[in-house]
């Protein structure tokens, strides 16, 4: 059996998974993003010391470790490059792990990771071709193509959230204007209502407390500036699919991530969106759909990794 | 041998392409687009009798022919399902070429032959990931993706003139705003220009004339309109590869079409803001280069589709 990590900005789940991708046992600790590369080191330690320690409760026979983090991964050197809400930069992270548990590590991106879990026990699963964005703090992706995670020439592609759809009223944290992620991430949801707050907008909206749930809650109870800002996350996360269907053409685009499930009342509004916008309205297309494996897809997706890259 | 056809909206160009992608004997005619398809394809079959003529007197034995089109083809079907240029709306272009020639027929978009011809014996050819962009009237594009032509799931990708990169001053002609095409096609800078004319900005740019040479020409000897016109189209252009770069990230991004040999003298520019703008600013990306084969792309990439795909 593999054991899959998949360690977020805020929560670390880790879990036992079988060869067909199903979870035998999992758990999950606090990442403790604000400690340093060492401490947090340790809190993923101790939650696969309590994996380990079923597995050998259970009889159970470990063949390796995946890890997915919310960064960018060197596949070659199992170092991890990027970790913005961690604070790492540079960590051997995959060297570490490998050196204290003696088994294979493979590690990569989050989203990449959900991605692959989808794709073998999902909503993507019999998809050749499909499309995977993470809608949450940030937006991210993973691509399949040929039935294979696509890595692209230098393992930088599927950063959908950096793809500029359009000008917006502030910068990205890359330093560009225009990118995705400043339209429909859930951080870019919150900051367009505090910006019309600011505007005089009347709503039942606080500007103290506002979270995406918040938001899709009071869109559905008729609060009109809930309601623009779904209008125009539904207009750009539409913009954001139509480009990737003029890119890679996928037979399913599907929608992961932290706020998949609590925008599920919009899917037939962007799939009308989407209609109205791609480029031959007489052609079939990708199917545009809600992820279903939610929290799991991480540990599935991460425990796969040695399987299926 | 194999014959290779690229049917334009103002030229029709044929030749015969050996194994190696070599052009033997090639030939051009006017298409006279604005004629109904009959009698546009006459004037193919014209051309492919030359072909014919010259490969029986010189002992060549023909396998295939194939065609690249300036729209969208049906590769189970040979129809062509729209030319806009042609006038072209579901036309049994393939069908009627093997009824009449009794070889096995191959038709593609024009901008993905000319991927292929450059993936072939051209700029792309030792890159298994590669993305082909077509500058011209309008924006198209190729992508091979692990030394293969990409198709997507549905036929309907590699699309990239419709990608969506900004706001714009005007609609494209799919009905959108933002585009590519609108910022960075012939037809663009030229709109540009006379939308900056109209403004009552000062130029030796005509409003009457003008093309994307004279914009070239004038903003390489100093005009402030035709400067202002390259400096948004190398911002616009860069902006789309940086897209490209995020999702599929290619080993190489070549520049083909009309303007790719006019627009030489701003590539330094283009890879100089790409650089700015790129997220991984320490790793490695694709290079952005000007495609080779400048007008042979075509009839070579339309030749070798029997072979490749």
């Amino acid at each position: 059996m593999q054991v899959g990590i998949d360690i977020g900005g805020t929560r670390i789940k880790g879990g036992l998974v079988n060869d067909l991708g199903s979870i035998i046992y999992s758990l999950e600790i606090d990442t403790e993003a604000e400690k340093v590369y060492a401490e947090v080191l340790e809190n993923i330690f101790s939650l696969i010391d309590r994996i380990f320690s079923f597995a050998l409760k259970n009889n159970i026979a470990l063949n390796s470790i995946g890890i997915g983090i919310p960064g960018l991964a060197d596949p070659n050197s199992d170092w991890a490059i990027y970790c913005t809400n961690l604070n790492w930069n540079n960590v051997p992270l995959g060297i570490d792990i490998k050196n204290m548990y003696h088994l294979p590590v493979k590690i990569s991106n989050d989203a990449t990771v959900a991605c692959l879990g989808e794709s073998i026990c999902g909503i993507t699963k019999d998809s050749s071709n499909s499309l995977f964005i993470t809608l949450g703090t940030g937006v991210g992706g993973g691509i399949i193509i040929n039935d294979k995670l696509y890595f692209g020439s230098n393992g930088v592609g599927s950063e959908l959230g950096h793809m500029v759809v359009g000008e917006n009223f502030y910068n990205c944290s890359c330093g560009k204007n225009g990118c995705w992620e400043t339209f429909v991430s859930a951080t870019a949801l919150v900051k367009y209502g505090k910006y019309l707050l600011e505007q005089g907008l009347d709503s039942r909206l606080s500007s103290v407390k506002m979270s995406t749930r918040d938001i899709f809650d009071w869109a559905q109870k008729g609060d009109p500036l809930a309601l623009e800002i779904t209008k125009r996350f539904v207009k750009y996360l539409s913009i954001g699919i139509v480009n990737t269907i003029n890119v890679i053409d996928p037979s399913i685009i599907a929608i992961g991530g932290g706020m998949a499930h609590g925008m599920k009342f919009l899917l037939s509004d962007i799939q009308d969106e989407v209609s109205k916008n791609i480029l031959y309205k007489t052609l079939p297309y990708g199917e545009i759909k809600i992820s279903q494996l939610i929290n799991d897809a991480g540990i599935i997706g991460a425990a796969m990794l040695h399987k299926l890259i």
